[in-house]
């Protein structure tokens, strides 16, 4: 099997070390680690990336650096221009959705994708994008269009992430857990229905045994756990024990 | 029809004024507008977070403050909690894209959904999560896991974009381009042939046909503009000018 290359983040001519650090660390959220930095405004390494970037700080240390973007893209088979403002250039422009789809196709295939992401304040230039397969740009509300780099690429890295690893939509935590099995249900109906008769009530004696099977199917659909069963036994246990005592 | 209400966030307990503006930008690049404060450490209003929140001050306007979780949540029809520790809580654990799949089906129901984010350092604490139907958890590297409240807000935000805007995957941008017709790009086939025959391109002749067949095949593959094909046809009539120019 052809290994599969997670896409690269190529950072063009960032302006801020902070927001460089950021955006280390934003993709090592969604485990990519493949960062490039082409022609950074305040030269290269830059401590106030470094300290941004804290536990990511190997992205940065691995990062490849270009002078120009030809230069940084050079051996990727396909690649996208993130930016969010339409162009004239004629390019199918894509949703993250969709990008990382098309780049989990490639990657399986051996293929090389990068990502270009555009300095803070300007975005990409016309020519950046000119080199460009194709654009993505995030649907954002065209009112309150505002992501900045590292929100960019935590959403593209979070796209990765959702599509390639194997994550249950219910993740689990359920899984570990103790339930009840259906004999301890019933037996906890029983102990309900017990006391519950006799303080009276299921009245009138007409609607019991509605009121009793609502009951049961209560206990069966709520997914108490043996624990929760357990304790509901002792408050009915100390309830009618109470009850004695004061009818003493 | 009912109307879709938008799942509203809840922050509680927030610390800097900061991560509240940048939660309020966050949900509003998504168009999601209903926030909650519970309970924030520097008092409310909080200058500090109108200035963070620039464009998207009025979600701060709108926001309505709470003294604890359970006074927050009283209207709300399901609760999910964000959170990334594993907790003892018994209780399902669910990615954003299946909380914001249950959202929408909630919200299509005229149901009211509420998102708990907890404060900055420590999280929700068990307190608040055991009054959460349900607990979000992003599927973030475990070797490293630092989203902070504004980058939570931003992906839940961005699911809830993704399931609910009627936004292709291929956005477009190529819907208004004028491409050229088929007629055309065959003239563009021909022009090219006839100035590729005069320059003894199409050697040896046995491969002939087959050379021009491909050229005819990429031409229709390529996607050319209009404007593309008017300036091939330009070079083409250009080189010949030259090359006559140069034979004479």
């Amino acid at each position: 099997m052809t290994e599969m290359i997670p896409p690269c983040f190529i950072l063009v001519r960032p302006q801020m070390g902070e927001n460089i650090g950021a955006a280390a660390r934003a993709m090592l959220n969604f485990g990519l680690e493949r960062m490039r930095i082409v022609d950074p405004r305040d030269g290269w390494p830059n401590p106030k990336a470094v300290a941004m970037a804290s536990g990511a700080g190997r992205l940065l240390d691995m990062a490849g650096l270009f002078d120009d973007v030809p230069g940084s893209i050079a051996d990727c088979d396909y690649v996208f221009a993130t930016t969010a403002r339409s162009r004239e250039l004629v390019k199918p422009v894509v949703t993250p959705e969709r990008a990382m789809e098309m780049t989990r196709a490639m990657a399986a295939e051996g293929k090389r994708v990068g990502i270009l992401l555009g300095p803070e304040r300007a975005g990409l230039e016309n020519e950046d994008v000119a080199l460009a397969n194709a654009i993505v740009t995030v649907p954002v509300n065209p009112e309150f269009p505002s992501l900045n780099l590292a929100q960019c690429a935590l959403l593209i890295g979070y796209e990765w992430r959702r599509q390639t690893e194997e994550v249950a939509p219910e993740i689990m935590g359920l899984a570990r857990t103790e339930f009840a099995s259906r004999l301890e249900v019933e037996r906890l109906s029983d102990h309900f229905e017990e006391k519950l008769d006799l303080a009276g009530f299921f009245y009138p004696p007409d609607k019991a045994p509605h009121m009793k099977l609502n009951l049961r199917n209560m206990f069966a659909r709520l997914g108490l756990t043996r624990a929760e069963v357990q304790t509901f036994h002792g408050m009915l246990r100390q309830i009618a024990y109470k009850l004695r005592q004061q009818g003493e």
